[in-house]
């Protein structure tokens, strides 16, 4: 592997997403595994005010760490990031909450640098159908309008937990290309949370991006190796094309298991059931194995471009398109 | 006056406090009095969640006549904003309602444009003791960890509505210098609302800012003549150094009674008082009547320097220095 770290090392490394409960240590694994940027969820439920103080929390974050890690609002300040030293971190939402029913809240938050939001997390919101709904209402009235706004202020989509049909008619409503952070394909694993072909062929079509999970519970379970996961990159490559694929390793770090029936449950049910968070795969427990990914890619026979376009210069390339400001209407 | 006039076109006119329902007729009355950058403000009450919907309407009118007006976040923006023959607005808000309880909002709203904000309307805060209050608990422990935080930050602290004490205590426990936008000296219009020599004279000595009020209230009514008006400035100039006056206008345009309603009782009180809108004098009843001002300043013997300072200089250089990031802890 001594020459798969090198290169890795060499790469603008991207991961399309994470959660975890940042603190020193979590941090340090970050940059011992050559990560250059994350984007990182700040938002499952809350709203627009919880979520004021959850980029209050991340502003201390930032200046308690300076040394180690930076905000990025685009793809110029993740590179500069990357010659300082630093990890970019840009901030994301894993619903719409935080723009509770008011469009100008789009702006707002884009302008404290909340970077990227899913439309939906798993059930119906205003804006679309979550995945896990049984009628999947599709892009609603309000919904247009969001997207239109995420589109004019450089807000980027992400479609990672909504249903098929919102899926589909946001990437065909959006002007700009969306993203799907973190899933798999569905000829990969079978899970409500991994996408069909017809999906990712209209992502790939569309401009847009995937990032390839590593949770557990979207590559079939711990037992998934590195091989099968390369095979599958490879498999979705030929369908969406090289430059439509990342990584989104949907890492979660540091929180207890009270957080994940908060990530499913809310406050929109008195579920009682008590999650666990998955075992994960002996070549990916945390980010300081992300050069497994790099070698794996080398191993199943990428390029050197290919593979740094990978594991980071499509999200970059992406990004660097998806932030700027629109013209649009 | 017609010597005035044309003195007053060449002038970088800065009014200190607005609070208007801006649409297009208002800006241009703005526009028509020859000013170049106003402290507008936009919250009284609104708590946090509300401010950032306020906030958004404000995205959209510099949006909506983007031709005549744009946000300022630095004396620079307020110079570029004369050069490109625009109307330059700083936000503000009379009370620390948006920042709750909750000290990291400080940097939030800041970041999102919020420039100057008063610790205190009228009523004790968590901050510190309104001027209506019998009892002022001067500047509290919550109040002097927001100003720290506010001159870290370069969020400009407003002592206008402020009790005497928390006054006296802000400007010595402040790293920075601090302004009272609107109010006038006692010694001209005795009134609650209008400062002690005492008070002037500290915020002088600290490098602060008093921004002479034109609402009628604060000159002991309408028939105040501007002659009278111009007199106390000279004194007031003596007092406390011509460099450190300049005029906040309290000018209200656009609003129906029941805001003024609004402005003294929030939702703090079941007050059945309706307070109508004071009349306006002479010689300013719109901003369209700023000129007089320079041209009453100027029959009162300033030089044309002094005038110049008087009408905007001195603001714009104390928000140079006021906006900027600090590196106090």
């Amino acid at each position: 592997m001594t020459i798969a770290k090198d290169i890795h090392a060499d790469l603008t490394v991207i991961d399309g997403l994470q959660y975890s409960n940042w603190d020193r240590a979590l941090l340090e694994e970050l940059r011992d595994g050559g990560i250059s940027a994350v984007h990182a969820t700040i938002v499952y439920w809350e709203d627009a005010r919880q979520t004021l103080s959850l980029l209050a929390d991340w502003n201390r974050r930032f200046r308690d760490h300076g040394d180690l890690i930076r905000s990025a609002r685009s793809g110029e300040d993740i590179r500069v990031a990357r010659k300082e030293g630093r990890i970019a971190f840009v901030l994301g939402a894993q619903n719409c909450t935080p723009i509770e029913q008011d469009l100008g809240l789009v702006e707002v938050f884009r302008s404290l640098g909340l970077m990227i939001m899913q439309l939906t997390y798993n059930n119906q919101s205003p804006l679309g159908a979550g995945c896990y709904e049984t009628v999947d209402s599709g892009l609603t009235r309000f919904g247009r309008e969001v997207v239109r706004e995420m589109n004019r202020t450089g807000m980027i989509v992400d479609l990672s937990h909504s249903g098929e049909r919102t899926t589909l008619e946001t990437i065909a409503f959006s002007q700009r290309p969306v993203c799907i952070s973190h899933a798999n394909p569905n000829f990969f694993h079978q899970n409500v949370r991994n996408k069909s072909d017809k999906v990712l062929r209209a992502l790939a079509e569309s401009g847009g991006m995937l990032g390839f999970s590593l949770y557990p519970l979207h590559i079939g379970g711990a037992a998934c190796t590195l091989e099968a996961f390369t095979a599958m990159v490879a498999r979705t490559a030929e369908l969406m094309g090289v430059e439509r694929i990342g990584i989104g390793s949907d890492t979660v770090r540091g929180w207890p298991d009270s957080v994940l029936d908060w990530m499913r449950s809310g406050r929109w049910t008195y579920s009682t059931a008590k999650p666990s968070w998955p075992e994960w795969q002996s070549w990916y427990r945390t980010p300081v194995d992300f050069g497994n990914l790099t070698a794996g890619l080398q191993a199943r026979g990428f390029s050197g471009q290919d593979v740094a376009s990978i594991m980071g210069g499509n999200w970059l390339r992406f990004m660097d398109a998806g932030f700027k400001q629109a013209n649009f209407q």
